[in-house]
């Protein structure tokens, strides 16, 4: 059986590009002794990788990322064939697994694409960034930015439900007023072309208690600004910066604001809120089935345009979570 | 009776200068029902105060500041004639008050003159800022910036006190000499002329746990890179930008960096610390007395000198607390 799978060819020192990536078509084997063989319905791109592709990960070899699957055949007591899964074995059609980091998932509580999105990584992001690290409490009011995205678009919506006052920043007039008519934000704006202080100050006069970071530069600096005493910034990404090469983006002008204010800024990731993932999934579920959390999704289709979509997330193309369908259903 | 003090005259836009300030002699009648007069013997300057002088103050008023005198007259139950006290109205000679926000001291505790550094506001700040903001738990490694300067020079004493690995980092060579060999730094370096990335590698290849940042610039984005996992930045100053006028020096470039390593900075002022107060003044007393902590202090002498202590504040003039003795003891 073949299974096709993207390596990385080179690191990008810029934008990601096509040249950056090799398909592979490879001979998938029979599993071993104790493993499984998933064939992957959708594979997750995810900003976090750029930085991965910089640095970590090794040349010429698959990448990896967060997958769902469905075990096809199994020779570990742990798995049946037919089980829907969640892994790491991303960029590639097929995985085999020992079951180590590979997860069933329950198909009733919510759609399949969804655990690689809202009821996956990017919601516990959302969920665990703004609820501990954020150290969020109900009717605070919160500024996000990439809100629009697979996190920020969660992150909103879950303030919302506690009576937030939420406002969110996005690339594009279409995902502002997708923002504030679909996803019941606040106030929305445009980054390219409002001024993000002028914004803030407009809708919420009395400032801003939580800034959940997604993309860094002058919002960051604005959110400082704007910030209230005894304000939380948790710093979940920072997207402006992630392709800068060597001549890396100046951080915000205005660090002397956390002083006087007690302002705490603090950086995670989503390997932190372990703790808070089965409650996650409880409460995600009910929200997704009241409708109290919409969510969208972005599928590029087979795994010849994986590239392709994970250039789109610096570009702007996806609006909510960016995934591939690497079967039809 | 005649009592000299110091009025704002104009805001400072880059570094402070005498034409900023006005010397003004009043006369000072009998303290009122309920009042007590106060005969100050020091008064504090603190790099704090530019920020206050460009924004806060009134002009054309009398500054204010940290002080430590002697009640001379008591219409008040609270105080008697001879006790000594530390209170907010610096920049005089002679002050009045109803006793709000004055403290009597131990002169059995400390030397007077303790009271405005190392048993006073700067003091309480090292202590509070490196064990409750910057959550230290002995043995961790520490980096503090202006390590030879009021606060920094504390940090590192109390984290030696616990088993650190301490860094420090001074304007000078003779400071650097003066942590090395008097304060018991492990490593201390000029970021004048040395790189700090350089030396926190060196000093400490494992990394640094907690950053004691006074400063900002490169030494924030180098104790970023050089930070270990869950690393804490108390934020207590940033001197290096203090100045900077219309054009504000850019943040660290590396923010990003909080991210993976899950790295909290946190700004704070020493009215946090209330409640260590009590706790702080039993640990800094013992410890000056066994020796565990030294202190050095640059003293100006007379009022008239207040304005060039202040601006020496930024010219690295003061090894230790400064401070202004406005009467022969």
């Amino acid at each position: 059986m073949i299974s096709k799978e993207i390596h990385l060819k080179s690191r990008p020192t810029g934008l990601p590009a096509a040249a950056n990536f090799t398909m592979v078509e490879r001979e998938i084997g029979e599993p071993g002794a104790g493993e499984i063989l998933i064939q992957n319905h959708y594979m997750s791109v995810d900003p976090y990788m750029r930085g991965r592709m910089a640095m970590a990960w090794p040349l010429d070899e698959v990448m990896i990322g967060g997958a769902l699957g469905k075990v096809v055949t199994s020779n570990n007591p742990g798995f049946q064939v037919g089980d829907y899964v969640t892994h790491g074995l991303g960029w590639r059609e097929y995985a085999i697994s020992n079951g180590e980091g590979v997860n069933q998932i329950d198909p009733e509580l919510a759609p399949l694409s969804a655990y690689l999105g809202v009821m996956g990584m990017p919601g516990l992001t959302a969920y665990g960034g703004l609820l501990v690290t954020g150290e969020y409490k109900p009717g605070e009011t919160v500024f996000v930015s990439a809100a629009s995205g697979a996190v920020g678009s969660i992150v909103g919506q879950i303030a919302k439900i506690h009576g937030s006052t939420v406002i969110g920043s996005a690339g594009s007039d279409d995902k502002v007023e997708m923002l504030k008519a679909s996803l019941g934000f606040d106030h929305a704006f445009n980054y390219k072309t409002a001024d993000p202080l002028t914004e803030l100050r407009k809708a919420a006069p009395e400032g801003i208690d939580i800034y959940f970071e997604n993309v860094g530069g002058p919002q960051l600096e604005a959110a400082l600004t704007h910030m209230r005493l005894y304000g939380r910034i948790p710093i979940c990404g920072m997207i402006s910066t992630y392709n800068d090469g060597a001549t890396a983006t100046p951080g915000p002008r205005n660090l002397t604001e956390t002083i006087y204010k007690h302002i705490t800024l603090k950086g995670f990731v989503v390997s932190a809120f372990v703790d808070q993932q089965a409650q996650f999934l409880t409460d995600m579920s009910r929200w997704i089935k009241s409708g109290e959390v919409k969510y969208n999704e972005t599928i590029f289709d087979g795994i010849d345009n994986a590239v392709t979509a994970f250039e789109g997330l610096f570009q702007g193309a996806n609006n909510g979570k960016m995934l591939v369908k690497l079967v039809s259903e």
